[in-house]
């Protein structure tokens, strides 16, 4: 019985190894290589432990990292959504249901459901650790694309509305990474050029 | 003043994004992909979360995830060494201290000093902690070997004694991780002969 536990723990780490081969649209700092999911979390996830006292309200470090670490593990099933992409977000959300189902599933009973109760907390966005998990995967971005010069903004012709609408996230979780975050990032992203001022 | 703070804390943040290209010599569960650091910290963190009640001593979770997700960045400087190359690995640790000295002074003092000393707590090996981190450091690769035919080994030579020799620190942080790790992986692999069993 112990046995079918740990075994059960076994395949599951064994299968989220798959998220290091979703790709998503934005590059490194390097300019060059698309990021994957698990470099994401794990950048979100350091981010989260040096910045929470930035947090609008208290939280709980070890339960938002935990949160972060886990986030996408539905892209597993459901492949990666380009965040501008209104098209494929219509079915977002029913994509990462069944993967949830399935991912969730393979772990212990106990948790499985504790993961998978973190990741509607995610998704709802409405406890703070959630808002302040939900602000990190809206930060992280926004270094990379300032350390690559924009390139992912200026190759897909996004605009500041858009920015603006994805960014309006970190305010809920921290109000001070947002106004940095604008001054400091988007703002001279907008005067360059590579985030469209329409 | 704490513009000064946040901005040294971007900037670390960015320039640790550069683990991401640090190789690894393991091998993907899909066999091709080599792993770089990034991945490597991020499904370790999970696995701690996930396989904590194995630990031989009650461990503090979130430190231990701390340390896990920033173990490895000295590499961004000094460079990963391979585990079983006995000749980089005589200047590995004076490469890995002056890396030390150059990242973690990036962050404001008590960031800096914190994340420090919780490297040195992993390098020493000797608080529960840092027992059940090198554990997760030990296990996560062979989680990959299994998965992948053990390609890393057949490719490199690699004897039971130098596996067993890295395993051993698998069983100081946990003994049923150990003996079940010894079972259902290192044992099928020497049967197979992906371990050489000289």
């Amino acid at each position: 019985m112990e046995n079918e536990r740990i075994k059960k723990q076994f395949e599951f780490i064994r299968e989220i190894d798959k998220e290091k081969n979703i790709k998503r649209q934005n590059y490194l700092s390097d300019g060059v290589t698309r990021e994957n999911d698990a470099e994401h979390a794990w950048h979100m996830a350091i981010m989260a432990i040096l910045l929470s006292e930035y947090s609008n309200e208290p939280i709980d470090v070890l339960k938002t990292v935990t949160m972060i670490l886990a986030h996408d593990l539905v892209e597993i099933k459901a492949g990666d959504t380009f965040a501008f992409d209104e098209q494929a977000k219509l079915s977002q959300r029913e994509r990462e249901l069944e993967a949830a189902d399935y991912i969730y599933s393979m772990l212990p009973e106990d948790q499985g459901k504790k993961l998978r109760a973190l990741w509607d907390e995610f998704e709802a966005g409405e406890t703070p650790e959630a808002k302040f998990a939900n602000a990190m995967d809206r930060t992280q971005p926004l270094v990379l694309h300032a350390a690559n010069g924009g390139k992912m903004w200026s190759e897909k012709g996004v605009n500041l509305t858009q920015v603006k609408k994805r960014a309006s996230k970190i305010a809920d979780g921290s109000k001070e990474l947002y106004d940095f975050a604008f001054e400091t990032i988007i703002s001279p992203n907008v005067a360059s050029g590579k985030i469209k001022d329409e």
